[in-house]
């Protein structure tokens, strides 16, 4: 672990360093790239040295791809935000819980139909995979029961769900967060309320599938077609995203321009102030420390 | 203790045993006078001798009260629906946690203010008896949030609900119920789903106003101008009506017509089969076993 927690510079050398220069990067969103009011949508503000990092990554060459837990909206309309606050992020570059869930599904229950608790953004990576999705009246059929963002929590959709796992179905949801910060202060994580919702009347506990669960960097492996160790995972938040990376067992870069700004230099493989700082470790990296 | 579990008759003899003869009776509803479908509303079966058991309550001038756990409908609504099952059920004869929680706020919080996440029957016995309920969008000057059974939990009403107890609410509910049995199977208990919810996103256990929580046995005893101990509660479910009742230092009579039917003898002060048997046993109290 120690070899881990050295320097970039290092990585030249010492095999176990983060070899800053040719790691596919996975990339938090807010906190990370963006600061925005989780209540409202528009105009999120880039953070510093976000759209550079972006540019140069892909005038580098380097693959990379974007991670974040929220499932309130499909990944398109995350990818048009971003582009929107002026980061270079296309379709197909941003991956969400449910885009998680509908690569595990595909791979691991081919065929087997889900019961999504969730709205469109929950909904459609699923359908955009051809994963047969169940209606109310026919939930007790589900193989898996999926639990995402949705405006409001009805008692028909909640007994349809817990039907379907009282009768074997395995119960997986996006998240468990409680709240999120926003600009208005805190709110709640209504992804994580459904959750428990869920799973106070089942008795029964879900298997994660967003962060820090690992199994987002597993998907984000196969798709930048690297072994899951070459990963480095970038992000501002030690109990999400450095937890997860870690768990995967990728190296992971803290910025401290979200949630864990006071984090301790070893909290992480590397800590940044922000992007720009690990632009220029990226850019110098062979100059500078070998 | 082992005097609390003699035999009636031994009442008149050791002061320890139940006085059948003379104390007030609190009575659960479902599974201990009727069995229902929890989902259909209508047509109740009375159980074996709670009709003649309740007139000959009122026959005998001996005070009774009912208390069920259900907030999805004014007390009214219970009386009308046992009504209409044939039992000699009036207004007022009935307490909910809705009205349970309605004199514990007037007695002892008076004046403040109430956040209420449910529907009518959470709302209508607070309103009854003057208390102050709040909007959502002032729900933040809320001294306590209320859960009962509502159809639905959306963002807006957890919002308000979370934001009232992070400043400092106090949160209470109905009901910590999983599920009920219905007779289209079990079915989840929409209010505890809503506790679950709130208790998850703000990290805070709500106090249960509901059975087991002993409040429903002191509100029961003040409006039957009895003392505490005095009361015997009648009910079929050891963890819920007989837990309440040693919880609040009552007497408990169990009766094996709904959940708990194959319970050993010893498990309440008294068990009988049904209330046939029991009203044979207050009526014979004297002639047979004194």
């Amino acid at each position: 672990m120690s070899q881990e927690r050295r320097l970039p510079g290092n990585a030249d050398n010492h095999p176990g360093a983060i070899a800053l220069h040719e790691r596919p990067l996975v990339l938090d969103v807010d906190g990370t790239l963006i600061l925005a009011d989780s209540e409202q949508w528009n105009e999120p503000r880039p953070l510093l040295g976000a759209a550079e990092f972006l540019t140069a990554l892909r005038e580098m060459g380097r693959p990379f791809l974007l991670l974040t837990n929220g499932t309130a909206r499909t990944p398109d309309d995350y990818v048009e935000r971003l582009q929107a606050a002026g980061l270079d992020v296309r379709p197909g570059e941003l991956l969400t819980p449910a885009v998680v869930a509908a690569e595990l599904l595909v791979h691991h229950y081919p065929g087997e139909p889900v019961f999504v608790l969730g709205d469109n953004g929950t909904r459609q990576p699923l359908a955009a995979r051809g994963i047969r999705l169940l209606d109310r009246s026919e939930a007790t059929a589900a193989r898996i029961v999926f639990v995402g963002w949705a405006p409001a929590l009805t008692y028909e959709d909640l007994t349809a769900a817990a039907r379907a796992i009282w009768q074997g179905a395995e119960f997986w949801t996006a998240v468990t967060a409680r709240a999120l910060a926003a600009q208005g202060g805190r709110a709640p994580a209504m992804g994580g309320a459904i959750m428990a919702a869920v799973a106070h009347v089942t008795a029964t506990q879900p298997r994660l599938i967003g962060k820090p669960a690992p199994e987002a960097l597993e998907v984000a492996a196969r798709s930048l077609r690297t072994p899951l160790h070459e990963l480095v995972m970038i992000g501002d938040d030690l109990e999400i995203d450095v937890s997860m990376a870690r768990r995967a067992g990728c190296s992971a870069i803290l910025v401290r321009t979200g949630t864990d700004r006071d984090a301790p230099a070893d909290a992480a493989d590397l800590s940044v102030e922000n992007l720009s700082e690990l632009l220029s470790l990226i850019k110098g990296n062979r100059r500078h420390y070998s």
